[in-house]
């Protein structure tokens, strides 16, 4: 019973197996008014696919296909849909799903909505179907989480991209402002591109020296690597903004890192480590009188408006193309879980396993 | 050989005798071309006195006088002082030296210099000297460290009032804005009445009940008991700031409290607990995008705007008045350790043990 009845994904049964890939049939959520189902044509692998599928935060709901860096062309668009249009090229991020409602959704802040669902692993209230994400033939998504994606290879941009991109436009990266992005791997390359387009000075703040050069090819004004002695003095309380991409705590000195901030200043981290997480005292921010925090994805006008920057800049991703397969998926997973990637991987070639 | 050459002041000999103060005549740093020395007339008991001489925050230089909210009259001006008058009665808190050159200490930041000095506790550097605080007869400290204090009962603003209006200040409490205090204590109690002052809606969030007709009375609108069952709920991200003025981490909801936050709202604890601090994780912040910090006291130029805020709003701190000397310095500071107190301390009385 293929499309438009099922879907076909790589799941993953369970998080003892999480790389291997199982080709399956799986029936989406209802479709509805608003939503458009699109066939997809290529898909990112994120640090969040690893986290989920290996168990590292806590349980889930399998068989699951991960993936929400999606693009692919619109197939089926519902009748109250307004936004795309049949045959149209649209992408998908990590969020699909918010009540569009509330204060927080009219606000352009639908991340924040407390209804918000997830592009994979969530449940659709009405039916308890699991959604399933992009390592898969179709997706279905109400029209408002659709954004007109140019290319294959912007999907990558669709969470890692606008998971950075929304802090550093909220917290003031621009023209004459030091900027520093924590983490030089699929957030943080982004990153580095993103907040050099909004005129920042940006610098990188890695273990080592190893991806200077390709730091520097971003557009990165400066390199700081954690491993040389007193790497932090010079810098201390003249970082206007850092954004934290880095996927663990292994190593973390967060008194060195906080230092960096200017006063009042903030740190915002966006990868979510597996664990338990640091120990803070209110002590740790009171030599600056910092900040903080995390940052949960970016609106629709906020991924409009970083696909129009991408655009007028010419910014790309750095993509290792893959095509999809079981083979090609464990070894990519596995590769991403050591972080074993220039930039990002990018899963390509969807005819091949799911037809024209 | 007392003053203007030794100075006296009742002084502790060592964490373990925390409790036990000693009437001891010291020699004052030199006294330099900014210096003014005041004769004390009043000084609040602040929770920092606690921590310093009961070891929660480590190792200090005994045999110590705290006291850090301190009013008196200047009986001695240096040379260059051009900002206070002798006989003029002043007021000097918790930080009596920074640098003055510095990006910070010209950028009203001099709160966050450096090289900035703690009233006491801190050694001068040029002569290794131990600064003493203000259960003392005299302080000497440079001209920019005192305000022009109008009565002796404004010694508590000098650091709890400080501590919560530059924050409250800095992070937009004003008409409009929901603004949470947490804990009501010496800093609390003024955190409510300037935020109040500044035009917020103010919410004080407390363990119980037992103090919600006294924060109503000090100008709350509303009143939030944490031992309530799911206290939090109606106030999901609806606040715009919390200043957190808790003394203790023991039964913290981190999660709970920041629930309350607006989108990239800012928690601001002030309070500086003993011990190891609490654990978050970045995934503790992505709900509502939300921040935490901290603050250190505030500028000479927001110390003087807090001064005229509470001139002109008539704020008045809640005191418990008690003539300086050993028995009632012992039993106040055993009484501030459990936070018994309705809201501060005000020590007063100083002819009677340092004559007139």
């Amino acid at each position: 019973m293929p499309y438009p009845d099922e879907f076909t994904g790589f799941q993953v049964n369970g998080s003892d197996t999480w790389t291997e890939f199982h080709k399956n049939e799986f029936k989406p959520r209802p479709f509805g008014d608003y939503d458009v189902d699109i066939k997809i044509e290529a898909c990112g692998i994120c640090g969040s696919d690893v986290h989920t599928i290996n168990g590292g935060w806590g349980e889930q709901k399998f068989p699951l296909a991960v993936g929400h860096e999606i693009v692919g062309k619109a197939i089926r668009v519902g009748p109250k849909v307004t936004l795309i249009k049949e045959g149209q090229r649209v992408g998908v991020g990590a969020q699909s799903w918010s009540c569009l409602e509330c204060r927080q959704c009219k606000n352009d802040n639908e991340t924040y909505c407390m209804k918000q669902l997830d592009t994979y692993g969530a449940v659709w209230p009405e039916t308890g179907t699991v959604m399933q994400g992009g390592y898969s033939s179709h997706v279905r998504t109400h029209e408002h989480w659709y954004d007109p994606s140019r290319s294959l290879l912007v999907s990558p941009m669709l969470c890692a991209g606008l998971t950075v991109y929304s802090p550093l436009k909220r917290n003031g990266a621009g023209p004459g402002k030091k900027v520093g992005i924590v983490g030089l791997g699929g957030l943080g390359h982004l990153g580095v591109m993103f907040a050099k387009a909004l005129g920042a000075e940006v610098w990188v703040i890695s273990r080592s020296h190893a991806k200077e050069e390709d730091a520097r090819k971003m557009g990165a004004d400066g390199f700081l690597a954690t491993q040389d002695e007193k790497w932090n003095e010079p810098h201390k309380m003249t970082f206007d903004l850092i954004v934290n991409t880095a996927n663990s705590f292994e190593g973390w000195d967060v008194d060195a890192y906080l230092s960096l901030l200017d006063v009042q200043a903030k740190w915002v981290s966006v990868g979510l480590p597996d664990g338990d997480g640091i120990t803070i005292k209110n002590q740790t921010f009171i030599s600056n009188g910092c900040f903080f925090g995390s940052s949960h994805l970016g609106s629709r006008r906020e991924t409009l408006e970083m696909l129009q920057l991408a655009a007028d800049k010419g910014i790309k991703t750095w993509v290792e193309e893959i095509p999809i397969n079981e083979k090609n998926l464990s070894e990519a997973i596995q590769k991403q879980h050591k972080s074993d990637v220039r930039y990002r991987f990018c899963l390509t070639n969807f005819e091949e396993q799911f037809g024209a």
